[in-house]
Order: C-alpha cells, then sequence, then structure tokens
C-alpha cells in the first residue's frame, strides 16, 4: 500500500503531521512516529480538504473566451450549441483534461459535471487522478424520438461507467425543465431510482426560466419538480437563484441539495439575489460550483467562494452575512456530503482528498485568520500541492503532462471552433 | 541610459518587439534593430500596460484578515482606528512595502494612495521601485485644533515630498464630508488650486453616509461638495455608489473623476449599484480601485477588473454590459488620465511601465481573446515580468528582497495588534 506523511503542516488550528495510507487518511497528530514511502515538507503550508466543484461541464473549457458579453440567446443558440454538435470524442477528452489540469491546479479534487460525451469524459478524469460525479445529458426538446434516444444512449453510458474505477461516479443529469419533456423528466427519476443515482439538474437559473415555467406549466420550477414528484434526496440542483420562500421550504422538506454558481449567475446576468441565509436556515445542503468555462471562464473555487460570500453581503446589505468558513465549507464538506463522498474534510478514515496552500506568500501575510485569507485574498493559485485518492497530483504547481495538455487542448478548441 | 528589448511579444493584436530606452517606450515593431543592455524573450507572453490601482491605502496590508465578517461600524471604530493610532513610521514602512510588493507580483505599477503617514509610504514606494500618487490624510473631525494641525502637517508633508523623486507625485487627501469640515475641505481645494494637485476624497461611500450628509447639510454628498465650489478636474472621487442622475452630471459638468473599488463595496456592503453605464455616458473618466486590504483584502488589478464587471452585468440584468475591453481602460489608460501620468498605454513616448502575461496557463488556454482571458479567467497571480519607469521589477515571478518584505511586515502586523 502506498503512503504518505505530510510533516509539520498547518491545520484547523495547528501545526500537525498527516498520514495517508492508500487512498485514505491514515493517523494526524504531532511527530507521528510511521514510516511512509513519500515525505513532504508541509512547513509554511496550510491543509485544506480538496476542493468540491458542485456544478460543472468540464469539456467546456474549449469554449473559454469565446462569444463573452454576448446576449445569453445568441451565445447559447448562435455561438455554443452549434459548435458543440461538432464536438468529437478526442475534442471532449483534451477539453476535459484542460479541465482537470485546471481544477489540479486551483484546488479541485471533484467535480460534479454534466455533458453529453460521456466516456471521453470519465477517461481524461480517470486518467488525470480526480475525483468526478459525472453524469450524460439527459434531454429530449419535447420530441418521443429524442427522448428514446437519450434514454438509450443514457444506459449504454451507465453501463460503459464501471470500466473507469472508484474515482468515476455515474449520475443521471436531465438537462432542465425546459428541455426536457415531463415523462423524461420522471423516467430520469425512475431510472436514478432503481439504481440508487444522484441527479442532477439546472434549475430557476434565470427570470426567463421561471416566468416560462409559470406560464407553460402553469407553475414555478420548484413546484413543477414537486407536482411530477421528482424532489428527492437524491437530487441535486443548480443555480436557484429565482425561488420564493415556500418553494425553499419545499427543497428543504424533501431534502433536496443546492449548489450556487455565482460567476456565472452574474456574467450570464441570469440573477443574483441568490437566498443563502434562508436555504442555510431551511436546513437545504449548499454548494459551491463554477458552472462551465463558457459562463464564468475559469474553475477557480477558491475565486468562487470569495465571489459567493462578498454578494451576500452585498445584496443584503449586510457584511456579517457568509463569513469565510461557511464559504470553505459549501466548498468542501456541503460537497461532499450531497455527493456522497466520504471527502471534504481532513479527519482519519476519510479519503485522502487534499491540498497543500502556499503561506510565504502576501495573501496569507500577515496570518491573523487563514480562512479568511484563503477566501478573501488568495485564489487558486496559492495552492501548492494536490493529493487526490491518496495521489500526489501536484506539488510545487508543477503538474505532470501539462505541456501536452495545454498544447492539445488549444488545437482541439481551435479546429472546433472553425470545423465547417 | 540603461535600456531594455522585450522579443517576440503578444500586443494587442500581435506579436511585436519592445524597446525601452531609460524609463520610456521607445520603438514598437517586428524585428528592431537595436541594441539593449537587457533582453527579455516576450515569446508565449503578452505586454499590457501596468494597472493602475485607482484608491488604496497601501499601509493597510498590516491589516490584511484581521476583523472581517464584522459590521461596518464595530469593524473601523472598534478594530481599525484604535491600532491606526499607534502605528509607527517603521510599521508603515513595512506594510507598504509589502502592498507593494503584492502590487508588483499581480501587475500594478502605479498606486493612487491615501494614507496619514506620509514619509514611511512615500520612502517604501520610491525604494521597491513603483509610480504612486501618495497623499497624506487631511481630518479635523469637525475640530478646529485638528484643522490647524491638519494643516500644518499636509504643508510639511508637501515640501517633504520633493525628496522621493519623480515616481512620487503629491496629492491632497480631506478624507471624507463625514470627518472634514467644510472649512477644511475647502482650504484642501485651495491648497490644491495653488500647488497644482490632486484631489483624493472618499465619497457617497454608504447610504449612511448619503443619508447623513441630506441630514446634516441639507444636500447629497455630490450636492454638498457643489455647494462648496469643490467640484473641478482636480477631484478624483473614490467610491460614488451612491448618486443620482442629476449628482452625475454635476460630476461631468466639472470633469470629476471617479474611481469604482467593487470589492471593497461588496465586502463592506457599501452598496453594489455603481451606475457605470450612466457615469460612462456623461463622459466621466472612471477608474478602478482596490481599496485598502483591511477592507478588501487583497490589491490584485484583475480581480477588480472582473469583479467590476460581473456586477454591472448582474445588477442591470444585462451580459453584455462593461465588456472585458473597458475594464482593462478603466484599470490602464483611465486611470492614468486621471491622475495626470503619462503611463496606462504601451506607445512610443509613453512612461516604460508595462507588465508581461503568461500565456502558458490554464486561463489563456484556448486564447481566441487575450483581453476577455485576462479579464474573466486569469488573475494577478499569471503576470510573470513588470517593469515600472524603466526598470524590472519582477520577471519570472521574482521579485529582489521578498522574503524580507514578507517576514518584517508580518512582524509589524503581530506587534501592531497586540501593542498596549
Amino acid at each position: 500500500m502506498t503512503s504518505i506523511l505530510i510533516k509539520n503542516v498547518w491545520l484547523e488550528r495547528d501545526t500537525t503531521d498527516i498520514f495517508i495510507e492508500g487512498n485514505t487518511i491514515g493517523k494526524i497528530g504531532k511527530n507521528l512516529d510511521v514510516q511512509a514511502q513519500q515525505t513532504i515538507d508541509g512547513s509554511r503550508k496550510a491543509a485544506i480538504p480538496g476542493l468540491v466543484n458542485g456544478h460543472g461541464h468540464a469539456a467546456m473549457t474549449l469554449y473559454r473566451g469565446w462569444g463573452d458579453d454576448l446576449p445569453l440567446e445568441q451565445w447559447l443558440y448562435d455561438r455554443i450549441w452549434p459548435r458543440e454538435a461538432k464536438m468529437t470524442e478526442d475534442d471532449v477528452y483534451w477539453g476535459v483534461k484542460l479541465a482537470c489540469l485546471e481544477m489540479i491546479k486551483t484546488g479541485t479534487t471533484c467535480a460534479n459535471d454534466m455533458y453529453a460525451v460521456f466516456n471521453a469524459t470519465a477517461q481524461a478524469v480517470a486518467d488525470m487522478g480526480l475525483r468526478m460525479v459525472a453524469a450524460p445529458t439527459i434531454w429530449d426538446f419535447f420530441n418521443e424520438d429524442n427522448a428514446e434516444a437519450s434514454k438509450k444512449q443514457t444506459l449504454q453510458h451507465f453501463r460503459d461507467a464501471q470500466k473507469y474505477g472508484s474515482r468515476i461516479t455515474f449520475a443521471a443529469a436531465p438537462h432542465a425543465i425546459y428541455t426536457v419533456s415531463a415523462k423524461l423528466l420522471q423516467w430520469s427519476h425512475d431510472f436514478a431510482n432503481d439504481n440508487d443515482l444522484l441527479i442532477h439538474l439546472h434549475l430557476a437559473e434565470s427570470r426567463t426560466e421561471h416566468d416560462n415555467a409559470v406560464q407553460q406549466f402553469g407553475l414555478s420550477p420548484v413546484r413543477y419538480l414537486h407536482k411530477l414528484g421528482l424532489l428527492s434526496p437524491r437530487l441535486i440542483l443548480a443555480h436557484c437563484v429565482w425561488l420564493d420562500d415556500d418553494e425553499i421550504k419545499m427543497l428543504a422538506d424533501h431534502e433536496v441539495s443546492v449548489v450556487h454558481n455565482p460567476n456565472s449567475n452574474l456574467k450570464l446576468a441570469s440573477g443574483y439575489r441568490f437566498k443563502y441565509r434562508e436555504m442555510k436556515q431551511a436546513g437545504i445542503t449548499i454548494g459551491l460550483g463554477t458552472d462551465g468555462c463558457a459562463s464564468s471562464n475559469n474553475l477557480d473555487m477558491i475565486e468562487t467562494m470569495k465571489t459567493a460570500s462578498l454578494l451576500q453581503k452585498a445584496w443584503r446589505y449586510d457584511p456579517t452575512l457568509f463569513p469565510a468558513q461557511e464559504a470553505l465549507d459549501c466548498a468542501t464538506v456541503n460537497g461532499a456530503k450531497m455527493l456522497r463522498l466520504h471527502t471534504g474534510k481532513i479527519e482519519p478514515g476519510r479519503l485522502a482528498d487534499l491540498c497543500l496552500i502556499d503561506l510565504d506568500t502576501t495573501a496569507f501575510t500577515p496570518n491573523f485568520d487563514f480562512v479568511s485569507n484563503l477566501v478573501y485574498a488568495a485564489n487558486g493559485n496559492y495552492v501548492d500541492t494536490v493529493i487526490c485518492d491518496g495521489r500526489i497530483l501536484m506539488q510545487h504547481r508543477q503538474v505532470a503532462g501539462e505541456r501536452e495538455i495545454l498544447d492539445r487542448a488549444a488545437d482541439a478548441a481551435y479546429q472546433l471552433t472553425s470545423r465547417q
């Protein structure tokens, strides 16, 4: 069994050693008397749990900066979707590898991902050593032939998923209520129930989506899901920036989880009044996500923590809201909880997903409050070392194969966007 | 005369060479046939003008993370001001050196600064090689003895300022309308007029400030300044998040400049509805700033560009607002213009203040649109090289004396906050 000993690292409120055996955190304590295959000097570094990106579309790193500052419909219908229709498995493989490289470089060890192209996504994540809840998009655009094709493909991907190992978990991902019929939504729910899967769905992202639901279904988005019987503890909703208080109660009553994506919501002007306080008081598990790079342009979860915290303070006119520690909890233990993964905390018995942060830097000088500096002063580039599933994926900001990934992903992006 | 040749660097839309002679940009063009003392390989790097931080309090890096997530009054009156009263010149010197290190590391070459302790600030900036418009705070808290002391000190600092060289410009900085009497505000204005100085003032930062002005003076903040005859092209206002349309017109008519500090405004919950569109349409020169690290926790102007842009899109529900190029303009040429400095653009004859951005990175892969990637995907840590006034201050992210600055500044911060 492989083993790693991290010596003299700052953890929560003290300096300690962390011993990793196989893919699990073994012991934590001062001056551990253990033999390890690899030793890491943790002095002037702080350990944090590997960050959990609660919502994204990894392959969309290929569209970074391709169509910014455009109206939403023009961006999605004219720019993104026509190109996505032409993506190959190879494009997706290198796009996801780029996403993984970026996640490693910024301290994310696990992502909750939704993307139509499943096998290339899972293979790239498996190859890069990260953890992912990977869900191929289910959608029919209210057409029965599409629905049948989507079901068939989902079942095939579910069978395929077995071959990528324990770091890849399969989930069902009906895209949204404006792209998936009620029947296919219900099929997704039954499929997830039958196989004990999580369900990953976009919901209440924009005012347009909300108003169209009221017009088309006679119900707001959450009420519509409730009527269809889809609210359950296996449901993870991305966005939820257009909810009323009764909808929040309905989500809490059914133990639905919510992922807030502040940078995406701001950049696409979808909505900024995420009701963090009410959701937290109702007991909803709240995670944080970046969304895809076509929306929010990077996968930096530390930046995401800051935006989320500042946004709450700002729109509620209360600087005490969403303090730094809560932002870190959302990006670690809450994300792990909703994804049913035994990660998100550094304690014996949990999976060994963690990062070391470089304290020999301006952002951590002075260091009155490490978590405050992490959330408000730092960004993903302050991550020095990343360990996922007991394997070192980055040390001193060096990741194996980086040069090739940057080159191949850029090539894929340029070819993809110029392809006839 | 010193000279630097940057070979094959990406500049705006092409690859070119940049030749720097003394403190000035000499020539720009492909394959320049010149001899230089120093040559920099610019391949896979992009040149941008050195960023201009339009509003800050450099010494306050010492308070980073010391009192976050608190109510505003508790933070300012219980935490910050009692400690500031005990700061020594040595504290300030190391605090400002830390700020300069952070600015260099994140691509800022010039700051518009307000701080009570002048000489230590100016000396630290001079020693670090940056450019600063440095203004010692003028305030009297509506007490005549204080006013006399503040005037005397300001005149002394104005004489002192001559000795710090051409990179340090002196300005007048009446703190705010709630800390400076009308008489001292007018004295500041006359003093600035007599000596052709800029005036740096906080204005309309919070709703409380606005409402108190209406109650105390019978006028909103801008109208109060107008009545006192203080609106002029030499006036630079920080914040301005509580203005009505008539006030915006008054500022435009008098050619007053405005600096937007989005991260500070969000974090302190001061106000998020900065009327960028109206101010721009009115022709106001708008810059960007970080404010001090006690408010917004870092000095990263690239992060500031992103927050500013996303915030406009969000609160106006329009994703086309404040595109990336405008954010970059605010942080470069607009800042230079309001500070009356011949920087902010990379063109022959301008001062040689510029940065090289590392394109061999995830944030710039793919690189469909460099400015979009810079503003929306990158952050200050992507800056590789910084040149100010024709001198290389950072190369490959290495800054001379870094270790000592981090240690001495941290010591100063810990002593300062524990001093009886």
